[in-house]
């Protein structure tokens, strides 16, 4: 492949799309995109920013039901259903998006990927992690990141935080937030256990500092890695 | 189980909708629904007529998403995220709908189910069967039809018919429909292998004859099933 695939993993107000989108500006200013030999100018941006669910037109729908209660009417959704829908919008994903950008060259950020469905629906929601293993094998064609940063952070503060966002009554409340503490407990033990089984893919990264902190943290770590990818 | 699961299977314009409906109008006219023992007063009908995909809130935005090309402002749709789409509203039709219905004891007439997907993704688009039989395990939970009817046409026949009902602007032009031929001869050697490997579940019916031929047939064979479970 020759492009790079980066992730930005974490529980709910863990600062994933802040951090993902500082490091896309500070991608973009620097001179580091005339530097990723292999990219082809052409149709596919040096970066990109995308996100599961809902990084593709098909993907858009699929979230929209997987977030809005409102958009079944109410009904709730089967937890296999919910495990489906999430790799029927990866396999789309990973076609339709991140491989044609990751053939041409392109840095490709992007918000959760399969650590999440492991995290969330594996160990919060306890459904069978070797059912979700098949599922991410189907749904992504063996695509796993180049690196992934995984945000850290303890869910009663990354709650309250949501929780400060969801005052402004433009912000949807997502069906995911509207869990409880256990459930965000479980699933940080789970980013916990595939950081410790992946630690050439997965860093993790104290979330707790403030977003400038966070942000410098990051940098260092991709800066090295883009001096290893691109020499 | 105290009901029973009736499907209809087919390809293209084989009549089963017609048919489905047919057999719904004879069996709440007729004296059967007080002789079904084990039918429980209450929420759930003695009949139920449903459909996959489509038969529940959540499988309505995703059949919209499967079969209208606009949906996804024409973005095609990877074979894998559709089979996954299918199995997601099949996960939700069979725990919210089909299941409920059979424990308390309703006669559930059902338009597709999984042998629809074996024969249009597995034989059709020629998709892995293994992948695809995992997926109908984990979504129906090891649920199976009764007695599932196998409208047999022959698909330039049947297409033919479908033609006839495209002049018609009110009825939407399907993403299946579009398909060609030979598409349609391999997921007619689907359903027919399938009723060779499962002659005491799928019977298959004449389906070139008039409407009221076929639904005559079909009155017959399942009158005599209903006296077997209905003694």
């Amino acid at each position: 492949m020759l492009g790079k695939f980066i992730v930005f993993e974490g529980g709910e107000g863990a600062g994933k799309t802040t951090q993902l989108n500082l490091v896309n500006e500070w991608l973009t200013g620097s001179g580091w995109t005339s530097r990723m030999k292999g990219y082809v100018q052409g149709d596919y941006p040096p970066v990109l920013t995308t996100r599961e669910p809902g990084g593709t037109a098909l993907g858009k729908s699929i979230r929209k039901l997987l977030l809005d209660v409102t958009a079944t009417g109410n009904e709730a959704i089967d937890e296999e259903a919910e495990l489906l829908l999430f790799a029927a919008d990866r396999a789309q994903h990973v076609s339709n998006c991140l491989l044609p950008h990751l053939q041409h060259g392109s840095l490709v950020l992007c918000d959760r990927y399969t650590d999440s469905t492991i995290a969330y629906q594996g160990y919060g929601r306890e459904l069978d992690l070797t059912l979700i293993h098949q599922l991410n094998q189907i749904a992504t064609q063996g695509l796993a990141s180049d690196l992934t940063f995984w945000l850290d952070i303890d869910p009663e503060f990354g709650l309250a935080r949501t929780h400060d966002r969801e005052q402004d009554p433009e912000i949807e409340t997502d069906r995911m937030e509207a869990n409880e503490i256990a459930f965000h407990q479980r699933l940080r033990q789970g980013f916990a256990d595939l950081a410790r089984q992946h630690p050439e893919r997965i860093v993790r990264i104290e979330a707790h500092q403030s977003d400038d902190v966070v942000a410098q943290q990051i940098q260092g770590i991709l800066e090295s890695r883009l001096q290893e990818w691109y020499p």
